[in-house]
């Protein structure tokens, strides 16, 4: 443990960094960061009364999924599995850990940016950096020779996060890959066909597929007198096209400062203002197989992030009310002492299928009962009251409409079903 | 890097470790393990052409889930969501790893088993090693007083795994819970009710729900003399009586040799032999916010891997076999040169929203079409034939009955629809 007046000396300089930095009005992520750490350390110090002061916040390049995000995450996702099983595909998981050694030598220079865990005893183990790796080794561990799988998973890179952007430490991709030895362009079309489906059912407006096939660019490098051994350097120079001005993409070809090639596989097409990329990575599998045989693969990644921040801003402007619960039916009392007959008739709701809640009061004004089925946007209130309970019955009310009905006890699982069927699925 | 001559010595070493645990017939996850060790060691030497020589395998404790586990996985989670719908619960994620200090102090002596990331320099962070404490952080950092909320999600924990038995170092927490201040045994009514609705479905057959208060324990404990200050470590030794025979248990608790408690949370009735478990919490929220307003919460955690398990084993012994994909046709050739007859019909299938698939061949034999469907399940197969397109006619079989119809082309889109719905769904 540092000692306390160490860690004061640290807290009165890191405070001043964050006022300088305030007085720059330098951009609201580094000032967070900065502040950050000025708490992390006065937690360290601990609170007035020897009471541990916790950082409440979640680790740098992450974020909580709020139940609203949660909704249109489930629509996303929902859209994009539809696709990838109207096309007959499998799906598999892997652990969000690997062997150290599974993802070296895959990412050339990105290497860096792979989170390790701490070496606590026994293996050395890494979080992925994507699907594809940790699929190639799939494959070579099952010895599988032909699958078409999709991937739905959260990756990890130590990457500079530009959270508003949709850049995170973790974030899902959903990958889509068809592994075999097939003829050619046909699973290359189908990823191809595939891109254009979902991100014409998302609806996110107009959009370009760009296809290409890098050896055309090695013939134009080839024409160019490029020697053989720079074309990967080149050619990643090229990439950055689509985020660099061209004159700097020149300084940096000419000057043959190019880093070391992103990827051992064919991956090509992933640019920032892209939400999907992919391509061919025939010999990745073989880099796991002992005696290094290949298997062919091609796939595709949509990179739902990006849509998941297009679809929230298209959720906060919208006038429609996003619902993250999906009850139907709140169950209600208009008078006091009927708790029992509130949890006996969702209970029996319940188990005909039907959605329905009741608050956890003994006695909640009716009022409030009605306020939650508003903010909450369920559509339909059971009242419960001791003249209606005499005779056999429960007022049904729909709460925009305000139309009342009146249904007979015993029947009213079997009418609600039916009066849920004809108006709200 | 270890140098050559001691990595022979060591490699030599551990192959006598495995001789011995193979002729003494070890268990088989104990030999695994060991023969892990060697290929790691063999790996490091690399192969005889200085090829790097892979292990592959998962990280300990962990597993790859094929297109049948994941099958039966949704299965279930689908059960188990739609329970907590029906409950009209919302659902929040949150990062797979959390600060190391938002962790610490929450798992007593079980700290020891949390996975630590290494520090690459920035925050020190771990994997969560379940959903509630994440979910506390969650409630305080958002100042939530108020929710229903489940999260389904993997938690990491360096345990000593029993992978035949469903114990695992990463596995599935399906976490319901209730946070407020509510009237008393309402809210804990209703996650006894889920606990109840989702066993029952999943029909696993009979179970038993055990509800206990800790503080009829306490009693006991007065009446028996024990010390205020020893309430809790006693108490963890009565926890064991599931696992260990009473004379065990005695010894422990005569000995005083009870570790600390497992949780500060009120925490409840998670035994070996249960698949499900919860319990209240309410101090825990407090712990997180800096004035430490408590924020009464409870919950039940369902035991997803065990029941994996045992559908696993039940689907195995089942004659029935579990689908990994959900393609409704085939579009197939009886003829050469119809790739893009096939491909157009396909394409049409899938703008319809039917599911289907082609074979990645020019040229593929009806006989290998017609493998194919029996292998994956696929009900119905479209045979294109020279002929047939001519007559402006596509002929579709039931591959189980092998049945044919004549479908006029232009029509099929709505004819398979229609026939479809009838059959299949």
């Amino acid at each position: 443990m540092a000692d306390k007046a160490q860690l004061q000396e640290a807290i009165k300089t890191q405070g001043e960094v964050v006022r300088k930095l305030k007085s720059e009005k330098a951009s609201k992520e580094q000032i967070d960061e900065e502040v950050a750490k000025l708490l992390q350390l006065k937690a360290q110090l601990g609170g007035d009364e020897g009471k541990h002061v916790f950082v409440l916040k979640t680790a740098k390049g992450t974020r909580d999924y709020n139940p609203k995000q949660m909704a249109i995450r489930e629509k996303v996702f929902n859209i994009i599995i539809s696709c990838f099983k109207r096309h007959g595909a499998e799906t598999i998981d892997t652990p969000v850990f690997e062997l150290k050694e599974t993802l070296t030598g895959k990412y050339g220079e990105d290497s860096k940016l792979i989170y390790d865990l701490k070496d606590q005893g026994g293996e050395l183990l890494s979080l992925r950096y994507d699907l594809t790796v940790p699929f190639a080794r799939y494959l070579a561990m099952n010895k599988i020779t032909n699958i078409k799988r999709y991937h739905i998973a959260k990756v990890y890179r130590r990457d500079n996060p530009a959270m508003t952007r949709g850049r995170y430490r973790e974030f899902y991709q959903c990958d889509f890959d068809i592994a075999g030895q097939y003829d050619a362009m046909i699973p290359d079309a189908e990823c191809l066909k595939i891109v254009y489906e979902i991100l014409n059912e998302l609806d996110l407006g107009d959009f370009h597929i760009k296809v290409n096939d890098r050896r055309i660019l090695d013939g134009m490098f080839a024409v160019c007198g490029v020697p053989d051994e720079k074309f990967r350097t080149i050619c990643s120079t090229v990439d950055k096209l689509d985020k660099m001005a061209w004159e700097d993409v020149k300084k940096e070809m000419v000057n043959e400062k190019a880093p070391a090639e992103q990827n051992g596989a064919d991956e090509a097409g992933v640019s920032v203002g892209s939400v999907a990329g992919g391509g061919r990575y025939d010999g990745l599998v073989g880099m796991f197989d002992p005696k290094g045989r290949k298997v062919p693969c091609v796939g595709v990644s949509i990179g739902i992030e990006r849509i998941f921040s297009i679809m929230e801003q298209k959720a906060e402007t919208s006038s429609e009310k996003v619902r993250t619960t999906e009850t139907q039916v709140l169950v209600a009392s208009a008078q006091k002492n009927l708790l029992e007959e509130r949890l006996k008739l969702t209970s029996e709701l319940w188990n005909a299928g039907v959605k329905a809640e009741v608050l956890y009061k003994k006695n909640p004004k009716l009022l409030s009962q009605l306020q939650h089925c508003e903010e909450t946007g369920i559509p339909l209130v059971a009242i419960l009251g001791e003249q209606e309970l005499k005779d056999g019955v429960v007022k049904l009310r729909n709460v925009a409409s305000r139309e009342e009905v009146r249904l007979i006890v015993s029947q009213i699982v079997y009418n609600l079903s039916c009066i849920l069927t004809k108006h709200f699925d």
